[in-house]
């Protein structure tokens, strides 16, 4: 007999049956090979015996394994391992180390960014952080939100609709954006130009998949957001750089490069670029509007930042205007929520949205159907706008203290202009003070702060860090400032 | 002087202030061209009389167009629209009707689709649903989730650990994950080996694009969960379909095929196949890992069914047995908690899982941390155990009731097999019966059931439609069986 006590672990405590811990422990010697298929298996007394349990405990876990075809019970006479089972080698899955041995077509594609990949994250907690630009949660309304989620889940079971929620989001979340946009942006819609997805992440990727294909060409900004430029490539683009000044892309090397061949596509930022949060001007955009309609250029325009700006109103999105069906219009909720709701909308014609619905189906099926429609509610009663406006004013504050405090602390071994709007301050350091030092130092004190390689884009490195102001509040911002003043 | 007072809109009751609603009015105006570069404008003064408004409101909206460089203002003298915008042709965004003129990349593989899609879903909310299988959210511990969820959004701001949430996943979470698993399903596995996915869905998305490139080949049952099917075809793959019986997917079909020519893939449903509801048998699974091996054949074991089971205990995955790693495993909270939340998970060999993660972050940076980490604590203090093992209690009952109210009300024109676990029971129509006019005939009577189409592949027309039993309570279900026995 082998020495079944040793090789079947029971744990009487666990939330599992012993008698099930006792079936499965037979079944992986089986599986292993250990008994051989037609090999007689000790009677239930044997093996109580031999276990330590109840003879009904043997009972139960020999029926299991019965039931299961994998031994098979002639009463009174013999119980024997089913001899229809294919014979195994012993070999436990637990023994092998490596799982991953076969090789799938993006291997390569991911290799590459392995190697440019930075160290793993450190698991250690922070005491303070700074990120990339986010929005301070603690001021947003989630409690009015959760209420209405809770409510939604009672509400729901009741009139039966949650059951069929869209592929595209909820149509309630859908018309409050519309009116939404329409009156903070001047741009006209109806429910079938949007789709709800998660964050405008899961936007930019969908309308890339949509629009490229091996091979196509897409412009991008210098520097530009680094995980779009990563999906264009990953779906065989091939990227055009084109400079972004303090105005922000440079509409006539766009111009140059579509009069010479039309690229697939134009991805534009035009409140706050990533990383620098310059806003695209006026007239770059009305120049951008004519090379788009004249060039029947498709343009990705990622507004993510629009509902943030302190010194002066937005500037209207080229979605606003007259683009003849070329520009897709990307926004985001949780910038002007919370990061861990990740809701965001790609708004196009009605035929390219039912598209982007049946690729949103595949990735996911459909969103967090009650928090869509409790953030329906939000806009619906006018909480949202009410925290926007709040928002903005808070985020106003923190920008200013903490372009004061960056001013008087790294004045002097940095460069930065004070953005128009957004969560954060595009800071370069000095040649002598290497971001991901910097980096170093301050996690050491407790300071997360990203260490620069997120946005530096093939071989160029600015040397430079996004300093995510709004969700510093007052006490954590002078925290922050007597840390960075250590770092001098 | 153009009709100004018809052209802009003001609203003094809108969220947005007055000012900027002449702002933008102006702004429009002057990008459809009605007003030329140079032209001159009214003075405040004259403006304020045209639009009734007071004159401080005017001149705050030519400081914004001033700063936003639309309009040149010589203080004293005159204002004029700037001169160096270019000039554009009058027409305006909202007269233009169809916002799709392009074409992507994707269009053809979606028109597919289109032909095939059956008419929208009706917008009608109704009385009583019978879903593909979804679990009840009033059985959940919904409200325990949620308030963790606020707990962690105040602890999260004290610790600073959100802001870097890993695309991986909540470690938390992922740990509380692979606990469970060795507790259940006997598959040992580390943080690294486990990607958290919205879902089973994102699971199967991503784990196909890392395997899939055009011209791949995958196996896949017939019937088989239509979505997949679609994510396979849409990378480029073509299926080779196998049958699936009473003992789940037909294994000496596979071999057959691997013989010839090794697959790229093989996705298998073990336990409640979809849509079928059958379990792959024990010699069926042991025969399948030996081809496995042999053939060095990839694998996607859709395991989203595992703690659903009544009559015995579940059969140990492919996963949990020695696959040489060429299984990769998914599973689904999903199933085991609300519809509503989302979340499922990949198992992997470590490397696998690193590259998924990274197009897990193009696809939506990360999962919603929040809920996330507040679904770990649920696994952690065993709430989430307590939880299924009651669920499976109320889900056995509710399935032999749905049953027997199925052999009563429709058992003389209906076929269908009690199913062993899951949520749901395949029911196939008698010719006479066509499902989509028996789901017309429900709707009339405020019950919706699907039309049947998602589960027909390609030419065969299974007149068959799962009816989900989980999510109905007692009253439910006797309203549901009075309605049912109407169509007969």
């Amino acid at each position: 007999m082998i020495p079944f006590k040793t090789l079947i672990s029971i744990d009487k405590k666990a939330a599992m049956p012993v008698y099930q811990q006792i079936a499965n422990g037979l079944i992986n010697i089986i599986r292993e090979g250990m008994i051989k298929p037609g090999t007689r298996i000790p009677s239930s007394r044997e093996m109580a015996g031999v276990l330590q349990v109840h003879r009904k405990t043997i009972v139960a876990a020999y029926e299991e394994l019965s039931a299961q075809d994998w031994i098979t019970a002639i009463p009174r006479k013999e119980i024997t391992v089913s001899k229809h089972l294919p014979e195994l080698k012993p070999r436990s899955f637990r023994r092998t180390v490596n799982t991953a041995s076969y090789n799938g077509s993006q291997a390569n594609f991911f290799m590459r960014w392995r190697e440019a990949a930075s160290a793993p994250a450190e698991k250690q907690r922070f005491r303070l952080v700074i990120n990339d630009g986010f929005p301070d949660a603690r001021i947003a309304p989630v409690d009015n939100l959760l209420r209405h989620y809770r409510l939604f889940l009672k509400k729901t079971y009741q009139e039966g609709f949650i059951m069929h929620g869209d592929a595209e989001g909820s149509a309630n979340l859908r018309s409050a954006i519309a009116s939404f946009l329409s009156d903070t942006r001047a741009i006209h819609s109806g429910n079938n130009n949007i789709l709800i997805t998660r964050g405008a992440q899961m936007a930019i990727f969908i309308a890339a998949r949509m629009i490229i294909k091996p091979g196509s060409s897409v412009i991008v900004g210098e520097p530009s957001y680094s995980i779009a430029n990563m999906i264009f490539e990953h779906f065989g683009a091939k990227l055009i750089k084109v400079p972004v000044d303090e105005n922000g892309i440079d509409v006539d090397a766009i111009e140059k490069i579509c009069k010479k061949k039309r690229p697939d596509l134009l991805y534009v930022i035009p409140h706050h670029h990533h990383p620098t949060t310059v806003t695209l001007s006026a007239d770059r955009r009305m120049k951008l509007l004519d090379i788009i309609r004249n060039h029947k250029l498709p343009v990705i325009e990622d507004d993510y930042d629009y509902d943030f700006h302190y010194n002066r109103t937005p500037i209207l999105p080229l979605a606003s205007a007259d683009h003849n069906g070329y520009v897709l219009y990307i926004g985001s909720i949780t910038k002007s929520f919370a990061s861990s709701v990740r809701i965001g909308y790609l708004l196009a014609g009605s035929e390219f949205i039912w598209q982007a619905a049946r690729l949103r189906e595949m990735i996911d099926i459909r969103g967090d159907v009650l928090m869509e429609e409790a953030m329906a509610i939000l806009f619906k009663n006018g909480d949202m706008q009410k925290h926007l406006k709040k928002a903005v004013k808070i985020y106003q504050e923190r920008r200013d203290s903490f372009c004061s405090m960056l001013e008087s602390e790294l004045g002097n071994i940095t460069r930065f202009t004070t953005p128009a709007g957004g969560m954060s301050v595009w800071v370069q350091f000095d040649k002598k003070y290497t971001v991901s030092v910097v980096a170093k130092k301050l996690a050491g004190k407790g300071l997360f702060m990203g260490d620069g390689s997120f946005y530096n884009s093939g071989k160029v490195n600015y040397n430079a860090v996004r300093m995510g102001f709004a969700s510093l509040n007052k006490k954590e911002l002078e925290e922050v400032g007597s840390i960075l003043r250590g770092i001098r």
